[in-house]
């Protein structure tokens, strides 16, 4: 299975539990896979327990290490602006993401942390790869809420 | 003792533990800590143990609720984008903070979270509180790095 196959596993398993359903995955160069994670934003009481801060954190703990310059961070959508800047304070090589998230994005949208000059390190950026199985994801997740009452706001922050 | 001064004691004590001294503290509208913090990513081999973050996930603890709408975030240094855009995914009414950072800021320099069109929750926010003891604890720590040899980068960032 491919790292962003891995994450939407992860997606679909968040979605299981009530949560946003984005997937994280943290590869080493020679594509083991170091952590994964799906968001546990509503379990933990905690909006800073994004999928992809739960995979660096602990790919980051196995290696007892802050910097992981010689991994890669897959993910099933475009990080916020909070992921982002994760990503960069933990030296990732590159980021791969698969739905665009125009709404709540970071990368290529809103705050675009990469693009400011204050940013220390830009690691590569892949959008885009599966963005029609990742976004699905998302989309019958909020559909399936509204669906039930209105639950989910009409535009939900995704990141 | 004020907030932004127990956001001082926490600096100074996050220096002596030889982490880049940010101090952080979460109170309730009647002015009640919530939660306090220093920077703890080097202790913890993580790069998202900022102050601001791990004060604000104890006070979302505390209130086993992932949003404090009536709280204030005290902090001595502008926050990076990875904890602003966190200050504003834990819908804090308000962010104080001391010390300016051009290099490593993301409210008032860089990516400028708040300002992004994609920001759902934009707190008030007030900077240069006690901005020059705030300063201060941060030079006095790199000054110190460098006197002992350059341990320091030349332009750290601070957030």
């Amino acid at each position: 299975m491919s790292p962003i196959e891995i994450a939407l596993e992860e997606a679909r398993a968040a979605a299981a539990r009530g949560e946003v359903p984005v997937g994280a995955v943290v590869c080493a160069p020679d594509g083991r896979v170091l952590a994964r994670a799906g968001n546990r934003v509503e379990e933990l009481h905690d909006p800073t327990a994004h999928a992809e801060i739960l995979a660096l954190r602990a790919a980051a703990a196995l290696r007892q290490s802050p910097r992981l310059p010689d991994c890669s961070l897959f993910v099933t959508l475009e990080p916020c602006p909070m992921c982002a800047q994760a990503a960069s304070f933990f030296r990732v090589r590159r980021v791969v993401f698969g739905a665009y998230d125009p709404k709540g994005g970071g990368v290529d949208h809103g705050a675009r942390v990469f693009a400011a000059s204050s940013c220390h390190h830009v690691p590569e950026v892949i959008g885009g790869v599966r963005e029609g199985e990742c976004g699905a994801v998302l989309r019958a997740f909020f559909s399936g809420l509204r669906g039930q009452g209105g639950a989910a706001p009409l535009d939900p922050p995704l990141g």
